[in-house]
């Protein structure tokens, strides 16, 4: 039987006793049913919910959607359409995708089932406990965000393929970024590059920040115009085919200083030991200690994780933070992005994704950090 | 006293003897306390509620952020912060916007809040039931969106200010379009061209289609490349400033036919009818039904509504379609989209945005339709 999303979460429904699950969280809908959430512009005002998946244990799953939008590509699954903005009649809100719930639940209403209350309508909640009294709603965020942790080989491929577009944009900042220019017209220019290369339009979360603002860590574009002898910090995550890649490198306008360049070099360093020392069985709270070491000298700050996984979020187990004492396990994919930063003076922060292999890592990340 | 959204609300709680309101969807966010929902990369994986406002009858409303967030600026609310992500400790997620919103709620357990159930995360709710057993929720959301389909002076002058960067987008399309270019590279400029006009990443949600691909009505931007006498259909909406413009036209690249002319001036004429037509008491069904017999013709489609009010959401009351009854109030700002579409052939809308004033409409769109 071949291995799916689903049949790695059955142990972990087993061990539970729970008898299906009811997802709604833009994680599992991208990560169980390939539903790309629309998030360019945020949900539809006249309904929050657009889809949501229902797997009961021994039947296929099914995946609800609102009408007009559009279904995953290739999806095998089950389809049920609800309404969602029909000009004809009322806005039914998300009642329509309770009623579609509610006929789907109505054979199993003594079951037990998973789902995540942060992400769940309470409208759903409620509408779903009043129908079926008998029904056990219980939490299993936690249980998700392990199994997640952990990538298939097409999961590597696709956030592979997610990086790349990361290099691309990497690539257009060093190739735009000038003197006079505005720090949102460097992003659009990195954007619409992407873009390009992609043939569709790409969400990207990005710090991009020039001169002194380097030093505040994190930060949109803005209007502030980059200038001779800036440091310029582009951090950019995007997301292609339901996967996120991530990147940072931060580059000097022209000249920089004997101090910038010991510390570009230094956290380049600091980064390629990092990967080096990457292996199954490396405990993350040591990776992170080993960064945070490396980054802390004379007066500069490291103020945030040594790095995180990534996968159909931007963020994820394994967070590499001071805490965390699980182990790297093989298929892990993980971000890391070192940084050095000096109050009201700059910052440099440079990232590259890697995957977890048997024997060590394997560098996604393909653009070159140079200053 | 000076009006305030919440003073605006006030009425419609005392009729239904409501107590206060915990409110948590992005329009709510955005009317009540200025807060802008970061959508441009969807919710942080690890809080997919980063802010929730609590206004307590009596009491001066509470915002809660979570740390990180940046505040809205100038905002004179009360802010609780609760913890977001921390790179020192677990993620306490959404379990620490419950804790401070139990705090804030030990005061009056036997209230009756308001809430909108579809934005409410579940969590929350399951929660604050078990803390405060007497505590009584009740939904508010059809009650929220009829307060805000009456803008005051001030939300008109931002949505009029978003409009303009509708505006500069249109005006973007017409310079820039190209045969041989792509639909997503024209995309691309455009969206360039508005957020350097803003100076900062402005969301854009955006149907862009070229040849016969207008006929479909609505799609995101591909890499088609557009073709000499191709139509392009562009629709632009825009947030800034926690308010949306919208915006379409549909233009020719090179030559256009004698069909093609006519029917742009035959959805033009019936824009400028309509908006001739506006004034307060024109029942909304009516100008639905204008712009629906206007549009079909001699084999063409209009499928979809003639228009939608206009705000904090690009799609709110009061929405122009055949079943409703409503009549337009001084204050409205609607959005006007007539349409005509050729199966397989092509598609022609327009759009504009007026509001609604006590004599007439108020054209607040600035860029002429053109083909």
């Amino acid at each position: 039987m071949t291995e799916t999303p689903f049949s790695r979460l059955e142990p972990a429904l087993a061990a539970n006793a729970i008898d299906g699950v009811l997802l709604t969280s833009p994680a599992s809908l991208a990560y169980f049913a390939d539903y790309e959430t629309q998030i360019e512009s945020g949900a539809a005002p006249w309904l929050p919910c657009p889809a949501a998946l229902l797997w009961l244990h021994g039947q296929s799953p099914v995946l609800f959607l609102a009408e007009g939008e559009d279904a995953p590509p290739d999806s095998v699954f089950n389809q049920v359409r609800f309404a969602g903005y029909v000009y004809r009649e009322p806005l039914p809100g998300i009642q329509s995708l309770i009623v579609a719930l509610e006929t789907q639940l109505g054979s199993c209403a003594h079951a037990t089932i998973g789902v995540e209350l942060a992400c769940l309508p309470a409208a759903v909640l409620v509408a779903l406990t009043e129908s079926f009294p008998q029904l056990r709603f219980v939490e299993v965020s936690a249980a998700l965000g392990e199994l997640r942790a952990i990538k298939t080989p097409s999961e590597l491929e696709r956030i592979r393929r997610a990086v790349r577009f990361c290099d691309c944009g990497q690539r257009a900042a060093k190739q735009h970024a000038r003197e006079g220019m505005k720090e949102i017209e460097l992003f659009s220019l990195i954007h619409a590059e992407i873009e390009a290369e992609a043939g569709c339009r790409v969400p990207v979360l990005a710090d991009l920040l020039s001169g002194p603002r380097t030093a505040l860590v994190g930060g949109v574009p803005t209007s502030r115009t980059i200038c001779r002898q800036d440091l310029v910090l582009v951090d950019i995550i995007v997301r292609h085919d339901c996967y996120w890649g991530d990147s940072c490198n931060t580059f000097a306008i022209g000249s920089r200083n004997k101090q910038q360049e010991s510390h570009f070099e230094r956290v380049l360093a600091a980064l390629h030991e990092a990967i080096a020392r990457i292996k199954p069985g490396l405990r993350v709270s040591e990776l992170d200690h080993f960064l945070r070491l490396a980054m802390t000298h004379d007066g500069s700050s490291f103020p945030h994780h040594s790095g995180h996984g990534i996968g159909v979020t931007w963020h994820e187990e394994p967070r590499i933070v001071p805490y965390n004492e699980a182990v790297l396990v093989e298929g892990m994919v993980i971000a890391l992005e070192p940084g050095i930063y000096l109050k009201d003076e700059y910052g440099i922060r440079l990232e590259s994704v890697v995957a977890v292999t048997s024997r060590g890592a394997e560098l996604l990340t393909g653009f070159a950090h140079t200053l």
